[in-house]
């Protein structure tokens, strides 16, 4: 094993009797649908009577205090700071407030809903207040109960230690991996300042400057990579990996991340703390419709007087999308159609062993492509997706044949994945076109053939796919069961191997393999894909089989998947780091389908994921994901045709409880019908859910907060200070955000932790 | 009056029973919304556990009887007649079957679902089979209830007899305005052909001709126009107007008009007729149900073989879209940047007298379109509109300045409505590269001033706002409220003087007009507007004020207006038609909300509606626009954003039912996000209502029908025989829509109306 490993200090160690517990959990899981169909030990009733008591009680309370209420706040001038001390004294919430503070006149405030609209500032302190008040009201507490949240001192105080302690297991594993975590939870944790841990991704090349330059590769740094129990160890040369010594690079340990998974497991499962998240995010809701109802008058008031910036010019970026669905079906169709036109008699394909020309090929297939139309492509997901992953994955081959498939959607192929190229960079032309417009293209690894590095990043590199508003992503497919099948690869740890020693070789001695190490400039993270509804049966646990001892046809578990690939990338990024290159993100679908494991692991290792939606399913994680922000790619559109019908997607209750949600597309050729398919996907959004513009500005900012670019395009697009929390991070001019609704989601983030904060008091 | 008056012979006079019957109706539905609130008058309650019951059985019996019968089909080369004889003998069903069928070669087709797939033509056998077993069903009875329809004989008699003068009163009111009324439907009516009444339209011109020649405008006829008790009647000359001598142009009579309609009150209030409706309706949801689960993937077989067609490059007309509205937000916005660019110093308002540059006037509103944004444009919809049809009207002016909507959306103004008629060319140009989108923007003639006619042609000429894509609606908004209450008409005579003299002037002496004789040419029909929701109070009758009588501030009825506007345009129309001009189409905005007898006015008088929501509340009516297949303009987003939330429209249960529905944007600039805001339209419906290729076909197809485009445009974009009904009419390589699904409708509309034939049977 690879030492110094991560200190497990700040948790207890896990007893047998917690270990037992998540297995037992983890067996309630893997069943199938049918059993677990009441309530899984995950969820909590929707109708629970006395919830509903509760919120009516709530809103009640709010509503009532909100009348009595006289809020005093100093009035100072620009960029200074307001001071809101609750009466309880246990919590002091600042809020810095700038340019947008100093347009008020009125130093007390007395909100009177019954007035004429308030000024905006008057209500963006009426809201403050009403929080306030309710913080007030659910902190005093004269019997054993914490009034407002109606749970019991002692259930109160044992999920916030859960919680705090879920917090701080996910802290430690993104600092490990130099992913991203929340100041203001990361300050919470511990009252102090840590070092803000951010993941490097390199800028554009700035004034014409070539983005496939190899001059400046670093040298050979002589150590050698080798895989060991799955992961790559680093040493400082050859006798020094024969004896393993390797470097010093911190890697998670497995058996504490076991344990900490346990506890994980066990606490999502737990009782009170299911009902006191429960509670917690039914609040959340309501408190967002309050604000909604009280300023969203104001909050339009605010971008109308924002000069220059509009939804239409706010920076988006696609955050999910997979390059070889990235055109839509139209445009596929059209470029079928002229690649025909110009190259009919041009050597394309490899038929048996022929050399066949593209009109021998459209021969063999019965097809001329003059008569082909989207119906006869049918590369479109429909009614018959729904719900079948299998047939939607067919929908890959145009005209259900792989050789087109091959030939238009690969970049490895007869023509050297030309097609594809020159498709991709048309997408990325229109992107250009449209100006605020990015996406996050996936490319394959497979790890089937230490070899599929090179040949991607040579088709990267000769074809000159580049375009500053693309940011790279390697998507590895969850496939060794078919591989193994197949006796391409003999244990799951060489398909690791496959993976990531290429990487790693690259890093260590970049000019070995110049296509490569420039490639890896443009990557900025790793996906993990595949269908998560299929179960693997098996449970990740200390008694797992290490990768190489994986050499059964069975594939190991979504859970086993994520830890290998995150071990490995954090190494990675260790070793990055210290070489000053960019480091890699982990952003695995997660959610989509399947056990609500999966969200688990995630949680873990993850930096931001795709989907989310199983985050319905479990009320301890979807809070955990609210305190943790975790950035969440979602896809309505390709719910809509795979999973979940849209108006049922929770893309608006999780937007509204405070979730960091971002708005992609998934695959436009299966699933959009229209040329701007991220903005048909905005648009759909907005008119079922009703989205407001401010709603829509707050995702696509979140969207470039959650994507791979980097700190200076971040900069340029979101405003200097985007890396602080709150309104102070928000440039309006910037974004079209307004500041009320940035100070809400402030308020609302810095309550919840707080409350946490008084039930770990009494410890 | 104006004789000859239509034929009343048809019709039995209507009793006072009936009349005061239908007061009584009448006086129930203008009662507040609350008082009604349980059942409306109208309506049949949803959940009526009968109907479940028998819609079991139903699917049942169809299901069960599929499975026994044995269908003989015989087999005839290209272009033959398949003749299905049901055995009840009572009717025969001809379908024509063309091109299309004779793919067929096993003559017995023998269905058996669990084989495998079955070419195209074996399921569409089939589903004929289907049909013909329900029939067989529900016309064989042996006791006195009707089996399936599960009413008694007397019930079922007394509704068909209903039912089928419904539908004679409508032909009459169609044929007599040289509107469209369906083949098959008035086939049955009397079972001979009736000679096919067509409204004309005017192609364009062909190989570059002008548009705007005025060279072969007709000759003066020297006939003289008059206005007489709210129609305007055609004189010989002069004196024969003195006598009050018109010529004989066939005119509606007035007081079978409102006999028809309290006939056409009372039945649609009649309980039997409503059971009857209701469940034929039922029964139609549930077909189209089956028809899909058996049906859908054959469909899209044909449809794949189809060669150079699919959804892309259907032809469809955006059939609702008012002019001021037709760019959407950004366009607008673009737009204004761009003329204060380029013509800032320009005098282009007058300000109170004083001639201000466009510098100067946006100085008065402090404002520079520098700084302007989508958000302080403000003319997007948003969730303020939703039932504040205030609110959305107000939204019509840029930044909430109405001298902006003077300068950039009217067309009189001090620069003869320069701008305007350059976005429509803008919005014209976007739609001819898109190529196979069209759009039917409606401008307002307010009749407030008989020179708005002159005008407004004027403008259109001066402008040249002509494409081949627009095909122009004059708007008549329902204000005379407001007109009078300022003075600016004495009464609502001289409103709707205002309106129709002008244009029956031009008509009789075009060359006395020139501009306005061009600009009738291009002009396919009359829309009426405004709020519906809005209650008038008052009830059309024969005790009614002439409109010349009505001079007092209050707004007459929805349907007061309806008929005097139909009234004109079919004297109008029959005037035209003599001297070979094209005629106008009425299509006026109904059923978006308010009273259910909008949707009853409209049933008699209109040629097709935009919304026509609250038939969902009228089973009686909405099974008689099924039966009259009338066609629908539908704008869920528009919808959405004022008066039903988008998951609730009925456009997928019409569609669903065999309703002619098409889509259309009302107002790009209020509710549409993208570029192409009809493609947006039709993607939000696919999306949200899992819409199949075929369901987008067939709604753009019923578009084209739906629409003012030339007899000659309708061949090129449908097929030279899309007159007929049914799959022959039906030229897939023009529509994409499958033969299957057209038959299927055929076969529906048929059955449906040889039902009521056997209801009418033991007259």
């Amino acid at each position: 094993m690879c030492p110094p490993h991560f200190p497990s200090s700040q948790c207890n160690p896990t007893d047998d009797k917690m270990r037992a517990f998540a297995e037992q959990v983890f067996a309630s899981e893997t069943k199938s649908e049918d059993i677990r169909d009441e309530i899984s030990m995950f969820d909590v009733a929707e109708d629970c009577p006395i919830m509903h008591q509760e919120m009516a009680h709530h809103l009640h309370t709010e509503d009532d205090l909100a009348k009595r209420i006289s809020f005093k706040a100093g009035v100072f001038p620009r960029s200074t700071v307001l001071l809101v001390r609750a009466r309880t004294g246990c919590n002091v919430v600042k809020t810095k407030v700038n340019d947008f503070v100093h347009r008020v006149r009125k130093p007390t405030v007395n909100p009177n809903l019954q007035n004429s609209l308030p000024s905006s500032i008057h209500s963006w302190s009426f809201i403050i207040s009403c929080c306030m008040a309710v913080i007030q009201r659910e902190i005093i507490s004269d019997n054993g109960e914490i009034s407002a949240v109606q749970v019991t001192m002692d259930d109160f105080e044992l999920s916030c230690k859960g919680l705090y302690r879920a917090l701080t297991i996910r802290e430690k594993y993104m600092r490990l991996a130099f992913q991203r975590y929340p100041r203001t939870t990361s300050h919470f944790l511990r009252d102090i300042e840590n070092g803000l841990v951010e993941p490097t991704f390199r800028p554009p090349p700035q004034n014409g400057g070539d983005p496939f330059d190899t001059s400046d590769l670093p040298k050979n740094l002589g150590y050698v990579a080798r895989m060991k129990d799955g992961v790559i160890c680093v040493y400082n040369d050859a006798a020094a990996a024969d004896k393993h010594q390797p470097k010093d690079l911190p890697c998670p340990d497995y058996n504490t991340f076991i344990d900490d998974m346990n506890f994980l497991i066990a606490l999502i499962a737990q009782g009170p703390t299911k009902t006191y998240t429960h509670r917690r995010l039914k609040f959340l809701m309501s408190k967002f419709n309050v604000h909604e109802m009280l300023n969203e008058m104001e909050e339009m008031k605010e971008l109308k007087l924002n000069p220059h910036r509009d939804f239409y010019n706010c920076r988006k970026v696609d955050t999910h999308i997979h390059a070889a669905a990235c055109m839509n079906q139209k445009h596929l169709l059209r470029f079928i159609k002229k690649s025909y036109r110009e190259d009919a008699d041009r050597v394309v394909h490899n038929l048996k062993g022929r050399e066949v020309t593209m009109k021998e090929l459209f021969e063999t297939l019965n097809l001329h492509p003059y008569d082909l139309t989207v119906d006869s492509l049918d590369v479109h997901a429909g009614r018959q997706t729904f719900q079948r992953f299998d047939k939607f994955n067919a929908k890959y081959n145009p005209v259900g044949a792989s050789e087109l498939r091959d030939l238009y959607l690969k970049t490895e192929n007869h023509i050297s994945g030309e097609y594809f190229a020159t498709i991709i960079k048309e997408v990325a032309a229109d992107l250009e076109e449209a100006r605020y417009q990015y996406a996050e293209p996936r490319l394959s690894i497979y790890g089937c053939n230490p070899s599929e590095w090179t040949k991607l990043s040579s088709w990267f590199v000769k074809h000159r796919v580049y375009s500053p508003q693309l940011k790279w992503m390697i998507q590895v497919p969850r496939i060794y069961d078919i591989f193994r099948g197949r006796d391409f690869v003999p244990h799951f740890g060489k398909m690791l191997e496959n993976i990531f020693l290429p990487v790693f070789q690259a890093t260590i001695d970049p000019q070995s393999n110049p296509d490569l190490s420039i490639f890896l400039k443009h990557v900025t993270g790793f996906d993990s894909v595949d269908d998560e509804s299929k179960h693997s049966g098996h449970m990740f646990s200390t008694k797992s089989p290490k990768p190489e001892e994986w050499d059964i046809v069975k594939n190991p578990s979504y859970t086993y998947y994520i830890y290998y690939m995150y071990a490995n990338i954090a190494v990675l990024n260790q070793l990055r780091r210290q070489r000053g290159m960019n480091t890699f993100t982990f952003r695995p679908h997660c959610g989509e389908a399947g056990a609500i494991t999966h969200l688990l692991a995630a949680f873990m290792t993850a930096d931001n994921i795709s989907h989310g939606l199983n985050l319905k399913k479990s009320p301890v994680l979807q809070y955990l994901y609210f305190l943790a922000q975790i950035p969440i790619a979602m896809s309505p559109l390709s719910n809509n045709s795979l999973f979940l019908e849209y108006a049922k997607n929770p893309l608006l209750e999780f937007q509204k409880k405070g979730l960091v949600v971002s708005l992609s597309t998934d695959d436009p050729m299966q699933f959009h019908y229209t040329k701007e398919p991220l903005m048909e996907e905005y648009a759909i959004a907005a008119q079922v859910f009703k989205l407001s513009t401010c709603d829509m500005c707050e995702i696509s900012r979140n969207s470039v907060l959650q994507s791979g670019m980097s700190h200076e395009e971040k900069v340029h697009n979101l405003g200097e200070r985007y890396l602080e929390e709150g309104p102070e991070g928000n440039d309006i001019r910037k974004t079209n955000v307004a500041q009320i609704r940035m100070a809400y989601r402030y308020e609302t983030l810095c309550y919840e932790l707080n409350l946490i904060k008084e039930g770990l008091k009494t410890e």
